[in-house]
């Protein structure tokens, strides 16, 4: 089902019947609206406009679209910031971040969880039982910006709360963090500061826990929102719409507050973004990288505990990556139809026209700039729209055989303590995604400690702490396992382990490491064996009564394995990753189906999707039954089959 | 004309009589003074020094020197700073920039206002009817060290007062910003906040005004100087020593205040800071690139209305680019003539004598460091002085047959949205430029709104707003017309008008851009047709119903005409631009002579001038009568001749 | 002999007995402790806990160890912190750096003095006479993490104070200055104000005053410990622990205070600090630069008047660099023995055991985390300390024959005024250092000002002030001498000399410069003659009249020679150094043999040490007796012998 965001403030009343008409028309079926309306809805403290929201949700109610209203607390007004300061947030060289744009607040301020609170009860209880009225969406895009970890005052006040809960008493946040090192011990709670402003680095342990602790507040405000919004609106659904690659808090605990996750796909910015080579930036400009939308698409299924939108759907050339390229043409349909071949229920455009002003101007829309008229992205749409309909109710998604293990903890760690520069945790966990997806395999993302029963194979490119709860379910697994470097090797205290990493995980691994060695680009370490290839970037030294599989170039083991548990003792190249990935597969009996790099599949139920990043056209396997497209896949297109039983 | 900056403050009064028979010896006519001097005239609040000034004003002028005073604000001393700190500018992140060095002032403080106008005073009191001055400059290289814009609660203060003004009700305000978007609505002027330190980017409209704002008071406080002045010191004329490459503010504002503009040329400098390509820096790098110069001289003399001086030439090394190499033997001498052909009355050397101490210590001037003996600029301004005395007095400049419409306001907007993050709207123009002046085209600056007619060829390269006059004055046009990409594509307001860019110009174009792609370095939209080369950055997608000259890869207008007006569809590479402004040229029936990447020439009146940057020599054309130099163009030498008729 | 870097205070008392042993047995003889254990010590104002302190000295001197005990003051405790925070160190931003780290003082705080001097008297006053205790190592690493400079209100204090005793007058430092410059005129010593957050660059000379200032600080502060510990602690000596590549202060006056030097060597990190080409950063990760370390061996044993230790020595890999990767395997043992062959006493490494919490918890130990386990690092110090003690009693180190004079100062001066972005002092006086050692030679370190007699060969990188007693001092010297580009380029005052560069030294050398051209990357100018390359970087304009042995391409002087003063006007690439320097070697008679860039040799007594940092052998001079090592020397080893007379 497709959906569309729509600004009713942005336009003239007399456009908004028309707006809905022709959003009906194209098949849309879901409108979200009202998420950043705060200084319209309320213009004054406790002076409320509610009617012209009113006739709008009348208005696209009649007709016959569904409506998700967004919380409209990312977007704070003036009269509220200069009444209450203390709502600001403050940047890490401790300067406040003011109004003028949105997410001008911190999670830290019990004044901002007032303000909050009253602003969400009053639309809650004015909206919530709206005949047209079917979910809700709190707050928007959290972490956007760099939001999530705020270095103010009123942070501080709420970290010291945090970590008396935590530690309870000063000497045992002195014995968790060692603060012995350095004489940074502290004699009461009080004397924390902000783990910012230090002469040189500070306790890695501080700064985990102030990650921590900001990422629970995340999840504790947005459970607030929620609560309230259940109190007022029965029956209605909520989500949030999360973003991509903003891993400051971990959205699992968010998505345990939700009914189903979304998050907001703009595939292409994220060419610039993520750390692509100039060489694939270059290749990929204009399409996006073929793993990027679905690494989000089977994170936020996960998230969502199965269910997940697309939010917001990139409809065109945006404004806020550093190029802007137009997507080529059929691309919007393309990642359209991904999003549903990966599972989602609605794929929602941002937004429905264009804006003539403010910062998003560059934006697209399905419609050009202030106009009645479909862009090249909404005739796109539209074409979505027909074929959906088309195929009628589509089956649901199975379990994969493949789990990748994520871990939102693993990343705070690795950016704390990097050790190599380059090591990146979100980039480690694409580059293995993305090997498995090269086999043609269908992937889950689990949380750690979440059941792993049932896959046959299990990655694990990075744990950094190994729980209870992780560790049981790896034990309890029963398919094969691959584990990453640098698994298990600090305890919750940010400490490593008293019988070195990999820790408790030593008993299935066999090993432990005694060195590490982190290689600057231009180095490397050769493997070879069942697997060759190189270590790059990381590369540890084990002592280990594993199997052997391959070694580096002095005869340390890089790959071993203990019964079913393989052990990767580095970050591996491409060549090397590909390798063990399909070994590990292999050994899992998992079929395997090669695709080029810009050809990836995906199956829901007992349909197949196949789609084209690329230049060159590639054949669907012969013996099967065409659903939608062709057999043979041209660029930028998508072709949807059934495999011969 | 030859003149030289001096500072007799810098030396012992002993050495004052010597250094003016020297200037004189050399050839110089005019000596620049002062504009550093406040500390010395004002030891302390109201206790004035003048008798030094006075003793050395008369050892110049009874040399034979004609002097021009510099009113001494660029440096307000340390008494007055610690006296009135409400005068000091902030930086962007909200820090005070300090006393040390220069320019430390805000435009918007009016306690700064009160004692500008009150050294002004007194300083033109007192000598705006010395015998030996002959005309004024106003403070000092207005904008350098990013000083225009100012971020401090002063700047809010008079930001407000300048809105009120604009837009009378908060109403209107919103109105024209767009406020609703992200609930940035404001309810009263106070509510108005610097547009920094925002979470993420401010409303870019408000950005605008804000430059604008700043750009309004820059043009009046030199208009609040030139008053004082004229009201004290009659038949003196009045000018200001602009920069190069610094585009804070609109320098034809101020322009309007002076009887003749001036600029400080350094165009080894140049190389360093303009985004040249590295292979460009290496190449350019003991010569300059042979359009910097010559660009400043042709906007100076249209910000001049057309009478400018050069009134700091480097004349040697300098001290504050990343690198400072010694000019190639024959530089100095060459900028001269160069600056001579285009128009320049007089070219001013920066300075007499190399100072022994302080920032500029490795500056070169006229003389070794504290020493009465010529540097090497020193000689090669001799012999210019030599050679201008054997030519007798200069044809006056012409009209020329190109104009290339410059604007400020398109610089702002660009800097503020850039969408594609190398699109720069001074190198845009800067090869515009190049592209025509290697067909062999004189060329004339007009600014926005001014008159196009009597000129074959108008060149557009960016103009973001087109408002009326800009609009009358291109319908007026009676030449050939080629006009850029991203022009008409805002309002006044700065949003995207309401029939999509080019907004009102669509009448004389054709064309509407329903779409934009910015292109990352490694990107690029081959162009075929009339015109072939590749479109980079920026291309846009149009509508049109013009008859279309060239086309992108994919068939889209790339170059369209309707009637004499020509549309280039995007930032065009170096072969693109160089074919479409010959097309445009020939059309307009102008002569052409394709001159090598390192030759210019410039005709003054029946003269011709022809420099030579590179390595190569270069024949004069064969039917001329020579004036100066050899037919055979050396390595960095000029020529002047007469084209036989 | 050896040591180790011990931390009692970080492990279970249970454990220390133990410790002690295991340290014996591998052959360790001494032990530093306490130089972070201040909160250990004093866990609130005035409340002492010494006896963990007695009991872990008790039993590291029962088993035989040497006591090194370090002042805790680099590690003020958070409760000194609060109540004095006038002790707090600003950055240049004008931002306090605050407690969470360490160094986290400044100098200038007369607080910071008294606390000081309060907690050493303590300590010294417990431990000056314990019978374990050898020596003291005052404060740890002074200038690491950039903190000799602070830009605080206590800062500004302390220089008014300093600079009131300097000038004496505001007249004599305004023309010391040149104030008069940009209207910067002081009327009083209040007037003075941090040379940072100007608009533009601040005057040169205050920034040089400015750094100065904070040298001595330094230098005054260490006396200050250093009186109070020899009240206390008769008998025993005193030491610092310097820093590789830090030069922010003069290294050679905290020298005059100490009985010996010590530094920090971790060869490894400076191969990303140090600018290395990325050739040589990817050829050298492993191993380091075959100088680095030596080159501060070198110049620390000149600041220790001819004593020095290594105190911390690196074991394996570290933490702090932005790659850290393994030492090859041989390194560790390489290293310490190349710190025995140039002279120090005592190699100790940096740490016993690797800890498993906090900042360092990446940087490898003797023992492996945690644990009672020698790492790989630590089995190697195991067979150094069984080869040392084969090898007896070494021989003393002899004077040099070749000295480097190197100054502090002309690192400030160039940074402060680089003229060309690549000018660095430390890189320039590496190069020839290297280039030195690349013909075989012995290199001694020389202070400006000290005795030069007795070398033969004295190599003067850059010096750019040449006070009287540098000047006698050069003027005594009796060997041949090679001095570089900007040597006497200022007076004390940051001028230039009235008689243009080198001022003073002009007699000597008999040239003087009249310009200088900073040359970017890819420019450079070609050198011939006695001596061939190319000029690169800076570039100086002579005229002389002395002998010219080479010239620039346009026959501008490079390389003069009047008597045995030889002068090279530029900044030499590799080519032109390894000539000039191979030129006056020969000159000056002294023996050459030139060594591949993989092997460096260097004699201690009657002892020749050579060492393979390469991955080639090298066969050592056939006519020798191998005491140490073969004959063939493979990669990573090292071999001592005697030469046969």
């Amino acid at each position: 089902m497709l959906g569309v965001c729509y600004y009713p403030e942005h336009w003239d009343e007399a456009r908004w019947e028309t707006d809905a008409r022709r959003m009906v028309e194209l098949g849309i079926r879901f409108v979200r609206i009202g998420e950043f309306a705060w200084s319209r809805l309320e213009p004054a403290r406790g002076q409320f406009a509610f009617e012209w929201l009113d006739r709008a949700m009348d208005i696209l109610a009649r007709a016959g679209l569904k409506i998700v209203l967004g919380t409209p607390t990312a977007t704070p007004p003036k009269w509220l910031v200069d009444e209450c300061p203390d709502i600001i947030p403050y940047d890490k060289d401790g300067k406040p971040r003011g109004f003028g744009s949105r997410r001008h607040y911190t999670f830290s301020s019990e004044t901002w969880w007032k303000e909050s609170k009253r602003i969400v009860e009053i639309v809650a209880e004015r909206y919530g039982n709206h005949q047209g009225l079917v979910g809700w969406q709190t707050d928007n895009e959290y972490g956007c910006h760099d939001t999530i970890i705020s270095w103010g005052p009123e942070d501080l006040k709420a970290f010291k709360r945090w970590l008396r809960m935590r530690y309870q008493s000063p000497d045992q946040l002195n014995e968790a963090w060692g603060s012995v090192f350095w004489s940074m011990e502290l004699t009461s709670f009080d004397d924390v500061a902000l783990p910012n402003l230090t002469v040189t680095e500070p306790n890695p342990a501080t700064r985990l826990d102030f990650w921590r602790f900001h990422s629970d507040q995340v999840a504790a405000y947005d459970k607030m929102q929620c609560d309230i919004i259940r109190k007022h609106s029965p029956d209605r659904w909520i989500t949030h719409n999360f973003m991509g690659f903003i891993l400051d808090f971990d959205h699992f605990k968010v998505g345990d507050n939700l009914d189903l996750a979304s998050w907001d796909s703009y595939p292409i910015g994220f060419v610039e973004k993520f750390p692509f080579s100039e060489a694939e930036r270059n290749r990929w400009a204009e399409t996006s990288h073929p793993d990027i939308a679905p690494f989000h698409h089977d994170l936020y299924r996960a998230v969502g505990n199965g269910r997940f939108w697309v939010m917001e759907q990139q409809p065109g050339p945006v404004n806020w990556a550093p190029w802007n390229p137009v997507p080529k043409p059929g691309m919007v349909r393309l990642w359209t139809w991904e999003a549903i071949a990966h599972g989602a229920e609605v794929v929602s455009y941002f937004r429905w026209r264009q804006a003539t002003f403010a910062q998003e101007q560059m934006h697209a829309g399905l419609n050009l700039a202030g106009l009645d008229e479909l862009s090249p992205g909404g005739l796109e749409a539209q074409r979505v729209a027909q074929e959906l309909a088309s195929l009628g109710v589509l089956p649901d998604t199975r379990k994969a055989r493949v789990a990748l293990v994520f871990d939102y903890q693993s990343y705070w760690t690795t950016v704390i303590q990097p050790q190599g520069k380059d090591f990146r945790y979100e980039e480690l966990c694409f580059r293995w995604y993305e090997a498995a997806r090269r086999l043609g395999l269908d992937i889950d993302f689990v949380r750690p400690g979440a059941s792993l029963e049932g896959y046959d194979l299990v990655l694990v490119p990075c744990m950094t702490e190994v729980d209870e709860a992780a560790h049981a379910a790896l034990k309890a697994a029963t398919g094969t396992i691959l584990i990453g470097a640098r698994t298990g090797s600090r305890d919750r205290n940010f400490r490593i382990p008293d019988n070195l990493p990999p820790g408790s995980l030593s008993e299935m691994t066999g090993h432990r490491v005694i060195q590490v060695s982190t290689l600057r680009p231009g180095l490397s370490d050769p493997v070879s064996g069942a697997v060759a290839g190189n270590g790059i970037r990381w590369r540890e030294y084990l002592q280990t009564d594993a199997e052997v599989l391959s070694t580096f170039a002095n005869g340390d083991p890089a790959l071993t394995k203990k019964g079913s548990v393989h052990y990767l003792a580095c970050w591996p190249d491409e060549k090397l990753l590909a390798a063990a990935v399909r070994h590990v597969a292999t050994k899992a009996d998992i079929p395997i189906v090669e695709v080029p790099d810009h050809i990836r599949i995906r199956t829901r139920g007992d349909l197949s999707f196949a789609f084209n990043y690329g230049d060159s056209p590639w054949s669907i396997p012969a013996d099967c039954e065409m659903v939608l497209g062709e057999a043979i896949l041209a660029p930028q297109e998508l072709s949807v089959f059934r495999l011969k039983p």
